[in-house]
């Protein structure tokens, strides 16, 4: 096993973790951007400047308390590309940092929340994540780690527009708070587009589950805040937590109407997936995503006795396509993983209950 | 129960007729059209000649030896239109005749091998339906009926053109020869339409489930002889036969070819369309149709062990209109049949086995 691999939390157990509200909430985080004062941007840097920065960073970033004990901290050009993808699916570094070798860097704690990259668009990417709604929680983490940064190396900064970035998007605060969030009650209900409306009015953006022009597969939809300028970080949490709780809402209440009103529809979505899921023998990442949000919507509406929640979230990072690759030897081209992931899924689906809509009598209490 | 529902066979019983080839041949029919010498067409006759036709008819039709014992012989008036719906569905007489009432007549035997429409387009449309293949037992079986009632009645006969019909498509022998066919092989392989044309140039037509005009759903085909004149009965039989015969190896070979080249495109369509038969709460016939036909194809190939074909026949006739609304006080629409035809096969799928792709290492015995 390579450094990496042998560092990570076993999938099982990272999706066993939980949190407030992870019956909607998949997770919540906050990442921070922060450049050094007087060095050029990472993107405009020649590599001398960039290896100086990475030098003073990483080792301040690796001692961090916040760390401890024993942080993965290692250059990019230590992993293999399906290592970073790995890393990509389970949220843990960008898109954007999986393209980078020497000269960048990732910090990761062990209990994988706390994930810093040195030379990514910024000189440093920071961010919190932890499961279910804890946004309050993640951005006290997050500011710690920055407070504490801020005691050894001089960020950049200006008094009137605030912390100094590579994308002026990220001007003045430099955070970016998000939730990710399973809402298929109101894509099945057609009221998402409503919603991602009067969410966007509020200066908040909705987007797919990796982030900025990526598609809302599987019914996950990422709120984050726009605008970093004008608003504290805590204002910025607040709002964005108080925006979630009532997306929550909505989203129960969806599910509740929709399980009165049609549902036959809602057994009928639930239980064609559960049926493909166990029965496919070649399947796409899109459709096992999209079918993996109705089994979850299932479980949480009380359809699989005795199948946890869990399960059904491990399947989704099974399902990735860096995931689908572990372990094995051969290099699979998108064809041979469509019938790996088909034969994956119908292996696990086994393990969960098959549909018994009449369950479902306790609704009110189990949604 | 009234007298044709009591007097039809129980679907299951129905269902587990068997005949020759009857894993890609559903049933053999043969036809014959004829009328009365001097007696206006049904279509254009007036009431009191059809009525004339009907009296002098359906005694002489009630009582053939062919029919016997006790068939069943009623005026169309009897049936509901629920009922008549049923005969369409069991493909014992035409759409058009289930639109007849009064003026017009149906003679049907026990076994439901033959069958006698009076004052349909013709006086007399007269039809051997056999399971599997057997073409030739099936004109033997008409040809008997037919001499036999021309010791009775006096047909319309011309010495040049042959026996004469309201539509020319049928004049001259009057017979309509035709096999139901599966033919999910050759549609998978994308080889149907080659086939088709080909058939097609032979001067047979190539049609879907209820005949003329209608759709190949569930990758049923019948193959029928388009001309009447000029050719003997025993010819177009035998020319027919000979044409199935050869369809036949197409698709056993289509199958093995798919089996081999594709297993995981097959087992992948087999397995979701069991999946989705054992779990949806709704489906329309048309996809019913389709899915049932890809369960038919997995118990040929040996991927339902213990499970046997007709289970499967049965569900298709099943899934008919007439036959969901059997038993059933409330009149169900489109969307409540859908439900209920999908309670259905919900129920009976659970007694078929799971698929199991690897029990198809038997595969060129099992075809």
């Amino acid at each position: 096993m390579t450094p990496i691999l042998n560092f990570l939390i076993p999938t099982t157990d990272a999706c066993r973790r939980s949190g407030p509200q992870d019956k909607i909430v998949f997770s919540s985080r906050v990442r921070l951007a922060r450049n050094l004062r007087g060095a050029p941007f990472p993107g405009h840097a020649k590599k001398v400047d960039r290896v100086k920065a990475f030098d003073q960073l990483m080792p301040a970033v690796s001692r961090l308390p916040q760390a401890a004990p024993d942080p993965y901290a290692e250059s990019m050009d230590k992993p293999t590309a399906q290592e970073k993808q790995i890393l990509v699916e389970r949220h843990l570094i960008s898109r954007e940092h999986a393209t980078k070798t020497a000269g960048s860097g990732l910090v990761l704690n062990q209990e994988e929340t706390l994930s810093i990259m040195v030379n990514e668009e910024d000189h440093l990417r920071m961010q919190s994540l932890l499961p279910g709604l804890q946004l309050h929680l993640a951005w006290k983490a997050i500011d710690e780690v920055d407070t504490c940064l801020q005691e050894q190396v001089e960020f950049a900064f200006h008094p009137q527009y605030g912390f100094l970035t590579a994308c002026p998007t990220n001007l003045g605060t430099g955070i970016r708070v998000s939730a990710m969030l399973h809402l298929p009650g109101l894509v099945l209900a057609e009221q998402i587009n409503q919603i991602i409306q009067a969410v966007s009015k509020l200066g908040l953006a909705v987007r797919g589950l990796y982030g900025e022009g990526t598609q809302a597969l599987g019914n996950i939809f990422q709120i984050s805040n726009q605008q970093t300028l004008g608003e504290s970080e805590q204002e910025i949490v607040e709002r964005l937590n108080k925006v979630v709780l009532q997306v929550i809402d909505h989203e129960e209440d969806a599910r509740i109407s929709q399980l009165e009103k049609r549902p036959n529809v809602l057994f009928n979505q639930i239980g064609r997936a559960y049926g493909i899921l166990s029965h496919a023998h070649t399947i796409s990442s899109n459709e096992t995503m999209n079918l993996l949000s109705l089994l979850r919507l299932g479980v949480d509406l009380g359809l699989f006795p005795g199948t946890p929640r869990t399960l059904v979230d491990e399947l989704f990072l099974l399902s990735q396509p860096a995931h689908l690759q572990l372990g094995r030897v051969e290099k699979l081209d998108a064809d041979h993983r469509d019938v790996v992931r088909a034969e994956m899924l119908r292996q696990r689906v086994k393990g969960v209950s098959t549909p018994d809509h009449t369950k479902t009598t306790a609704k009110t209490e189990s949604i």
